[in-house]
């Protein structure tokens, strides 16, 4: 449980001349702003030439904000190397994949393997954290900004040379490399580890074993990095360290936030896509659980560089998001950012104040969100938000296999948001999980689009079935090895062998006009499927296809009872408004047999984040599309705001509106 | 006439173990597959390092096979050097237009014309020859794979300095290269060969000359080094030798095909396009007379790679496209591939055995074509194609043209495949003839689409047209000269005067809303168009322009009667619903005019293949688009499968369905 | 007051035999051609290999051409340097932004501010000039062709050293460039000039002051280059020179014509687009003021290259062009081009005659065009277009802001042309002026488009409107610094504060639903915006957003009295039907305020082109549309062509039809 909560904006203090700075910070405490972040891309302010380091600047920063009652989230500025670092070495910088060497000017220009990079990096990290790290005020650290936003695998030298002993420490023997990515397909078989090469330009695709260890690799790469940043700053500091990550870079974020203390994120999603911002609260709440989690970037209005402007938020949505994200976890909300720039090329970004030090039109937003938090910060630090029953597994690995293996332009960030933006309008309570994240207290697991099942996390979700648990597999899950290829036994491997069927064809199943039935209703099938005949005692057929020549008969959703649970394995994409009405109707069944609770009733648009007080229940209510709506209250309960007394039913939900409900007991029955 | 028909699959043994390789041979004795096709990427299995040559393998599979009745086509492995020829060796690999050297993993990635990647390629054919060119069982080769399907011409310093040489055998003196480029334009002008560039990278278009030469150079390239394969196995090998080109790659088919044995393709079009699949079969027949031609891969059901997947062939579909290649002229009939790739960039592309040894979705299709094989046989083998009545020109050196100046996105091989599906519907028995085909058996010649005509092809055309055939040339054909300018002394060259008619203007007509009459017809005219005043004796107006400005009242299509036959002028093209009638009416008329008696009267969708026995006639009648339909009947015949007496008149076939009718005599009346 | 018009063609002499010369200047005289231009790409029959110069050829021609009363624009070659200067040298090419230099063949290929390069460009140019330079009939000098019409800015490594020494010019010390770029975002800083990239390949976007300084840098230095050939020239000839250019390409053309001696272009407008016909008029009378203007190249009918071709004009469109030209101030309307090329890339574009030396599809407008100027000459030369009330501001400076930040793909030009659009409709007489531009004459000023407002432009201005003009500046105009920054005292800079207002805030206002009120009109408002609140005394709200949250009741235009004028701030682009509505009501509101004289009241695709003659007024009257239409005579008039009398009142104009209308005095009532 957090001490308090923080309401925060970055800010780049070495670009202002003191009259500016003086004015921020005046209005910062005006708009209540409790914690800002600096020194992300400030290297050269910092080391304006190599090796003269000087943190004065910082330092004073750090100790009149902690004057002024704000605290400081410290930022390496890694994301950003001087001219001195990029200025005739080429061999230094990112290289794409056609092997161009990327120029000075702009961001993760730098590869961040590359020694020299390292070496500079771990020198100013060292001098910061030594200059800051105790400063009162300082309560967190930023590693570098974004991390692989701009720029996916570099191909330079350095990476090679890596790429080469990353190989060897898995494989061992060359040989062993060339079985497993079956190199004699193509005659593409290597010699050494010295031969492989870096996924670059080709005639043709690359093995997909290749184009996928690739990424591995590099999310392998940079999650080492920062945790040695890390491990600097941690001899000089006790603050815990965070990076501004999203589920759109070509990170791992599971790998990468091991070796850091809390999570912390960046979204920009439009407000016609809410879903697309709340998936991120209900999965980074798990990524360090028992910490909460930050959001570390979010615009008050709109966001825009040179090339781009997105459509301002309508009033009332962030102070929504605001409302949201806390409710759903967040000890922080900050927007990015403070004072619009004056230079560069994000001078159209939105901000909270302009270049000239006036209020934007995104101040107003800021200033209601700023009051909702006041509002709901002791409703809040007495309570905890309720763990989930059902928990949808997400892995930026299987991400990597959908990068190299995209079929019909699948784009994983995609579906996986379609798929959870169905458990948000049914109103379950819902979290998604990392790969490696234990099921204790979970009723329901959803595994949609994870082409490899790897053997422990297929000992996990067996244990967690044997104990009551259901567990929904597919689509496109358990097809590929670990090493992207296909399984030499049976369609699925393992998952198959489990779930006691035989998956009798696998095959892209869109135009063919099959249909699916199960649970009374028909659907249209979608996208690479794989269909089945239950084979072993327990396995039956929920779902079966009705036409489909050579398939009509076999099924697209089967279960098998294991243990005290079961095992679903949903074989296909039922698709358009048939298909979503299917795949609700699947949840929810499911949702019954594993016997959730958690579950509210409200209209689409707005969602209940429950959380657990000392013997009662708070609902946190949001309507999130700012056409209102209404919520069914299971029982009487008392508005936390006001003390009224609420009626059990309906209970309506104006536009952007927010509501806290308080309930004695549990409160929150299955409709 | 050949001894059998053959039904086959390409296989990878290479990539499996033994208890694989058991499991595969035995089921394709149960599905009827009496051919295998092997070897093709497989350099690195059989010279895993540099002179480590040994073909043990592939001689023990070949021996297998035969023991176990099946036949062989045996592969040179050339589309995929090894590690050991391509690493650290830039110079040795494709490069493209940018200038950028390909990697190693893919296909096609060395270049062709690269010194050493010939010698190690003489070498590895020389070794495979000898070892299994004289075994039972090994009825034929393919060389390489695909040539140029991923890549098209190279611009690697080796091709620079062929490239010179070409253009010195060709010109001989660089002033004549100057005057017939006029490189006079633009300052172009080279005072010596060496400095004759290739196509890459400049500030707007190169010259149309130098672009279409350059497709011509690289494209006599690959026939050369086709030439060269084919010489080394037949030091070794009596079995007559293939390729599995395609229209869609970058290769000049008739010259490739002129040094090997017999033609064969591949081709994955979609059930929806029909046309596309049996274009090709009224091509390759023609491409080596007299000797049957194969279908090399085609998929049996769906194709795919990582990034992308076609739809399934509907049930059916595959079995009609067996029936329809062999009755109009294939021998062999094989799918790509036996069994799914377990690795790579295929491991979704469909095939007969999955992954893991079990029937695919496919696998019914696989097994309904090879009953309808084994009932053909006897008779298809007892009978031959008829020798159609009506020709029409294909050209891979006009693709060529094409491809250097598309004007608005012209597409050479989809032009003429809407071009050709005219006749196909119509029921024209037709044949698509390379550019130095005979014309002896034609009546009715079709000459779309041929920007430049030699001297010897309009000779050839004259000498038919005098014999009595009636010659159709155009759209947007004769208007450039064999080195891609321009005529000087009339729009269309000499065709134009054989036509007897004056090129008044040339000009993109579409846009201008230009109505043309013909046959009592009107339709709107498009593309780049030549619009006509017939001048000399026996020269007149067919279709006129109504309205179009300046153009109105000149024609469009013109003839002139010339010895016994026609010579047809077709100066723009009829779009739209309208303008489709309005070429039908003009091929029905000239068909008529020509005497021409392979027509058939069947329903859109249904094709009829005639074939000749000793004193009478087979017509295999399919349904291609699955929705049924009928064929009339000329004359009472007897239903060849089941002995079945069938009067004159309508017949109905049902979806997919074949029917072989045999008629007393010729049989083919036009209707 | 020129002494004639000229009617003209480009021709390629050095293309072709004596034979065709012959014939082509035959048929020149035929069609009343009075001036060619020629040598523009022939350096390489000039000079075929190094220092080998010699000019015979065209000094024969020219004084042949003469001979037949034919007049000469003799151009430079230096468009298409020989491939003695290119081959082997990719250090003297052009390089584009991703680093890769262009090959010899095309146009452009060579680097403009290479060394060697402009020292033979010298050379070439001087012996030229020597040659011909006082030749009778030589009228004039066309620099090359089309600068920078195929590349944009060059990132060679002689451009990067001019970059270095032009930052050093502009900015004396690198902190200074610092300071004004404000490097010290994303740690840009530089420590010295040399360290300063080129805007090449980056990861993400570059620095807006880096990308618009380049801009400014190249266009400088190929007005440059032009300077310095120019002075080569008039070291031995007096003919005027001008430059072939357009708004479509990336030059300045205001800083290119300082120093020319007359203003010409190149426009290839579709007919359906006459507005961008138009709108070149407009310009180019202003850019050398006192000196007519050339169209130097037009279609006779269409456009083409290998890869397009347009739709040829509609009949009587040219004729409608080239009057509406002669109308508006041109002395010369050239054609490109005379005969067909046989070879190269443009072989598909229109001409005048054939490859083979007969009329085209084009020769008829041609001719049309030649009777028309005929008749319209004396009438022309006796006059003067009348000085425009109205003028719009253009600014090539401006194009390269907005490619720096185009936002949502927003593009100067067609911005440009659509605002312009509206003026000619509205059939107010206008003119578009250069940033540089005196404003003496005018009434009223708009300037649309000009994120950056030089002081020298503002003080213009502003004298303008306290002598009693009224300037509409906006939308999109004042935003940013001369060094592509945001002002930090205010949106607008001095702009704002001399319109008395605040504005309030700056943002996107697409897809946010606002609605603008003004003049009794209501409309959608987009494009990035500023919305204002007036201040300052006599600054006043004239139309207010009447939605949109935050920004409702704010203003989206004001005016402020300044002296005897007014300033009025349009912050924001009203769009659809009712904007385009409010747009005009606008212009016109103002128009009247301004006291505008000169607008006629003509039906949409009717434009009227008034001229000053002694004591009278001609109307060149012409439809450009082809629909027809008709315009009110304000008074009673003559056919100046028949001399018929024309009372005052309605006047119908036929398709593509002109008329000549004589008034007594001064004839141009405001409606």
């Amino acid at each position: 449980m957090s001490r308090k909560l923080y309401y925060g904006v970055a800010w780049y203090p070495e670009l202002w001349e003191e009259e500016a700075l003086a004015h921020d910070i005046a209005w910062m405490k005006e708009v209540g702003i409790n914690v800002v972040r600096i020194g992300e891309f400030a290297w050269s302010t910092m080391e304006p030439s190599e090796n003269a380091i000087d943190l004065t600047f910082f330092v004073q920063i750090i100790e009149r904000l902690h004057a002024h009652g704000i605290d400081t989230i410290m930022c390496t500025p890694t994301a950003t190397p001087p001219i001195w670092l990029s200025h005739g070495h080429p061999e230094r910088m990112h290289v794409n994949e056609r092997g161009e060497a990327m120029g000075h000017g702009s961001r993760q220009h730098a590869c961040t393997n590359n020694g020299y990079f390292r070496t500079r990096s771990a020198l100013i990290t060292k001098h910061i954290a030594e200059a800051v790290g105790n400063l009162p005020g300082l309560i967190g650290w930023q590693l570098d900004n974004e991390f692989k936003a701009h720029v996916s695998e570099c191909l330079c030298e350095s990476c090679l040379s890596l790429w080469h002993n990353w190989l060897e420490d898995r494989y061992g023997r060359i040989e062993r490399l060339n079985e497993n990515w079956g190199t004699a397909i193509w005659s593409q078989r290597y010699e050494s580890f010295e031969q492989v090469p870096q996924p670059g330009l080709a005639p043709f695709l690359h093995n997909a074993s290749l184009k996928t260890m690739y990424q591995l690799f590099s999310m392998e790469k940079i999650a080492e990095f920062a945790g040695e940043q890390a491990a600097m700053i941690r001899s000089y500091s006790a603050a815990p360290i965070t990076h501004n990550s999203s589920i759109a870079f070509h990170v791992d974020n599971e790998k990468l936030f091991q070796g850091l203390d809390f999570a912390s994120y960046d979204t920009y999603a439009s407000a016609s896509n809410y879903a697309a911002y709340l998936i991120n609260c209900d999965l980074w709440r798990t990524v360090k659980r028992g910490t909460p989690f930050w959001i570390m970037e979010t615009s008050p209005s709109f966001s825009g560089s040179l090339e781009s402007c997105s459509v301002p938020h309508p009033g009332g949505y962030v102070r929504a998001e605001a409302v949201a994200a806390y409710a759903l976890g967040a000890e922080g909300f900050c927007y990015w950012h403070w004072r619009q720039h004056r230079t560069g090329c994000e001078q159209p970004h939105g901000s909270v104040l302009s270049a000239w030090g006036k209020p934007t039109i995104g101040f107003k937003n800021v200033l209601e969100a700023s009051l909702a938090k006041e509002e709901l910060e002791p409703l809040l630090l007495a309570t905890v938000p309720m763990q989930a029953e059902a928990a949808m597994t997400y892995s930026d690995r299987a991400k990597a296999f959908f990068r190299t293996e995209p079929l019909r332009k699948l784009n994983y960030r995609g579906l996986v948001t379609e798929y959870y933006s169905r458990l948000l309008e049914m109103g379950i309570h819902r979290e998604l999980i990392m790969e490696g994240a234990e099921l204790r207290g979970y009723k329901l697991l959803l595994t949609p689009f994870l082409p490899s099942i790897s053997p422990v996390f297929l000992e996990r979700a067996l244990a967690f079935v044997r104990n009551g648990g259901i567990w929904i597999a597919g689509p496109l899950t358990g097809g590929r090895t670990e090493e992207h290829t296909i399984h030499t036994n049976e369609a699925l491997g393992q998952l198959e062998k489990l779930a006691g069927v035989e998956t009798v064809y696998t095959y892209p199943i869109d135009g063919t006009g099959t249909v699916g039935q199960a649970f009374g209703l028909s659907a249209s099938l979608g996208m690479w499927s794989a269909v089945f005949e239950p084979r072993e005692p327990g396995a039956k057929s929920i779902g079966k296809i009705r036409n489909g020549g050579v398939a009509a008969g076999l099924s697209f959703i089967t279960e098998r009872a294991i243990g005290k649970g079961k095992l679903v394995l949903l074989g296909s994409m039922p698709v358009g408004e048939d298909g979503d009405a299917m795949l609700k109707r699947l949840f929810a069944y499911y949702a019954g047999e594993a016997g959730l609770k958690l579950r509210t009733d409200a209209t689409s648009g707005t969602i209940v984040a429950p959380r657990q007080g000392d013997g009662y229940t708070l609902w946190v209510i949001v309507n999130m599309d700012g056409a209102g709506g209404s919520v069914t209250l299971p029982q009487e309960g008392t508005d936390a705001l006001t003390q009224a007394r609420l009626a059990a039913g309906q209970l309506t939900v104006g536009s952007y509106e927010y509501r806290i409900i308080r309930f004695a007991g549990d409160g929150c029955e299955p409709r």
